[in-house]
């Protein structure tokens, strides 16, 4: 191996994407390299697909949700002007389609635990995971804004915390429907003896919690992972405690290595705590990367990308998120002593700066975490550096263009970490499931809260 | 032109399918030539919509529900055995991936106004408008079944009257959401001028209604058709209503032309009273076809697909559809002095029948209505007989075996019809949304309830 650093395992690579037409960066839509203004055709979709299944990518990852930027009261002109998260399309219905032109892309896809009813959420999942063939993850989140609550016409906006526990009810619901309710081999499709399926292997679920109420039978069969991939991102302490008990993936936050590695090792700690391997979680972290010919030319193509930011977009983006309008407060104030019953994960990425400090890094970053700058070679070294500075697992690739920004990395940065042995070979991973790839089996894990729900094989008549 | 009569339109030609193993003809999924079985992976229905797409089909119509048999309170195990509407799988998901396989097949889908949120239920009709590129419908159906509301967690079943008062106010929602909530020009795109949308062209949506509430923009930005082709299936008066004010494509239950003429008679009346141009609504009827070197050989075909039928399955079936038990019936018992709160269309079906004559004649050919065989000559006669006698605009095909029953259609009846000149030329049609083949315009017509909605291109600054 001619590596100058030997890494100890294949680095995850996750692409992180929305369906709309910026990436975290407001205004980069104009950028004369941006294409995602074709957000709406399957044909741009399925582009980007197919370049990060050969470029090597381990997964597609869709952030959603239903809010657009909102602040007293009104959403401003330039949220519209710059299509910053308005328009957004739903990004789940795109997915099959990626997978039928894919051979290895795993797909991860949000979808909240506050508005989506947990039979029909579950059974999406079911059937994405049959039409995928396993390869598809569940980013679970809880909706945090006002906004959203006015477009379902809720009662009462949740509490932060509560809806951590809305959401652990439901996680625990959405186990007994994809994994309790048909056994592993309840279908036989035998026509020989005109059996589709064994109903003494299909249970009832009977769920009375404080959230949900259901009696019934799921109307899946069991499919390749039966439980999708659970990621799940969330800086809080309830939001890490919840991710702690039930995720697979967890994205963290931060921009500096040792902050990182804290988190890694807060997390690990977590997990082992909810009585779970501590490795059996990978932590990702995010991650863009500029290729040029060295670093000065990687800086010049980043500061072109950054001329195309609309600070005033960012403004009500970060607004959308937080519930905090950055430029109507002291300049000085430090963001740590805010608090906010909207999401505490964006906030907490700026622990420690001040307000001005915080709108001046959000307007040209965005929700961007590392952004490294160099050759292809250079790139990937630091990005062998920061694993092994972090702990992490991989990262969630956040493009400046698309699809350009993913053709310089598997052009460039790809080819220098498979040299370095530091992801796994070209094509590697067709034919398995994305929890295969991960953890080596198709099933969550058996310290998993949800593999507790799995009646594998009863062998005596029950129901 | 040879043909022996001259039909006065095209006929329109769908296909019926579920996303399942048994369509309709419980049973049959255990028959050497069927292929339902592959119904959770992609090949299948790539495989199927190319079939349809190529063979001249207008469009392919998932029918939809979270509902299974239950019969005293509990799913008797026939249903697991025979596959009776459980297992079922999500049919939206499947629609993206079959439209990028296809140039000019279009895609009906059915979602419940009873529980799909508003708002989540319209974002998806607007992604799959872009997706398929206006090659999208939506079945609307409201949902009757106690299984569903246990499924749920509902606290109470909604009357059937009400369930349309609901589906009313729903669609009024959506078609602010889909029409009226950003101009058709809203979006301009424009890298130069760096805008994306013209804000004042961006409208929030106020509603405050009896069943639903929201405060807000519509996430999607304008979709080639807006609001997706309404289809809708009633046989009870509160349904045929709820047709005649929303629907664009009506499926007509009946198995003799006289009765099923009366309908397209009495649903045009309706459309009229409803203020709306009576040959706008398109009125669809159910068509098996049983192709064979002569009717002989077809009825051997179809003793053989009978003789795979499984009564018992049917007999759950029907107490799903329609929570009736026709096998504890008097089996003397006028169906037509049954009444029931779950759905009056499947019992209508049966008026002027006994018990028995219904539980035997509805085991044989489940929701099926004409059931017609020959030669594909003789079947593209009777159809066009059939159109002639009752003044539907089409069929919604359902297949006995699959992909075997379609092929056989698309070989030998399509050319037939072709000939007649019944069916638009083979090819024609591609790169036009749904609408435009039924209607000549990609939007709602003028006189649709949900056009007084749109804002095409209002002049001046509004908000």
């Amino acid at each position: 191996m001619t590596s100058p650093t030997t890494p100890t395992k294949n680095i995850l690579l996750g692409a992180f994407e929305i369906n709309g037409v910026n990436l975290t960066s407001q205004g980069l839509w104009a950028h004369p390299d941006q294409h995602t203004s074709r957000y709406t055709e399957l044909s741009y979709w399925l582009e980007v697909a197919k370049i990060l299944d050969e470029g090597g990518f381990d997964f597609l990852f869709f952030a959603d949700s239903y809010g657009y930027p909102h602040m007293d009261g009104e959403t401003p002109d330039v949220a519209f002007e710059q299509g910053a998260e308005i328009p957004k399309n739903d990004p789940m219905l795109v997915i099959p389609a990626l997978a039928a032109a894919t051979s290895r892309l795993n797909f991860a896809v949000t979808t909240s635990t506050t508005y989506e009813a947990p039979y029909a959420n579950a059974r999406r999942f079911a059937t994405l995971d049959h039409l995928t063939q396993g390869r598809i993850a569940w980013n679970v989140v809880t909706t945090t804004a006002t906004v959203v609550k006015e477009l379902f016409g809720s009662e009462r906006l949740v509490p932060h915390d509560e809806r951590y526990a809305i959401a652990e009810e439901y996680l625990q619901l959405s186990y007994q429907l994809l994994e309790g309710s048909w056994e592993d081999d309840a279908v036989r499709a035998d026509k020989q003896a005109r059996v589709y399926a064994d109903a003494w292997k299909v249970h009832k679920v009977h769920h009375r919690g404080t959230y949900f109420q259901m009696d019934g039978y799921f109307n899946s069969e069991p499919s390749p992972q039966r439980t999708p991939v659970i990621f799940q991102a969330g800086a809080s302490s309830a939001g890490m405690e919840f991710a702690a008990r039930n995720a697979e993936v967890v994205f963290l936050q931060g921009r500096d290595a040792a902050s990182v590695a804290a988190q890694v090792t807060k997390l690990r700690e977590l997990v082992a705590a909810a009585g779970r391997d501590p490795q059996s979680v990978k932590a990702v972290v995010g991650l863009s990367a500029i290729v040029g010919t060295d670093r000065d030319d990687a800086q010049r193509r980043l500061d072109d990308y950054m001329s195309y930011v609309n600070v005033d977009a960012a403004r009500v983006y970060f607004a959308q998120m937080t519930g905090i309008d950055l430029a109507s407060l002291d300049p000085d104030l430090d963001v740590s002593t805010l608090s906010t019953e909207q999401s505490r994960t964006q906030l907490a990425r700026f622990n420690g700066r001040t307000a001005a400090e915080a709108f001046d890094e959000f307007a040209k970053r965005g929700m961007r975490e590392f952004i490294l700058r160099g050759s292809g070679e250079d790139i990937a070294q630091q990005m062998i550096e920061l694993v092994e500075q972090t702990g992490v697992d991989g990262f969630n690739y956040t493009p400046f263009v698309s699809p350009g920004s993913y053709r310089d990395f598997v052009d460039k940065v790809v080819p220098a970490l498979r040299a370095r042995g530091a992801v796994a070979p070209a094509g590697a991973g067709a034919g398995e499931t994305f929890r295969e790839r991960l953890t080596g089996s198709p099933r969550l894990a058996s310290d998993h809260p949800g593999a507790r729900h799995n009646r594998r094989n009863s062998s005596q008549h029950q129901n």
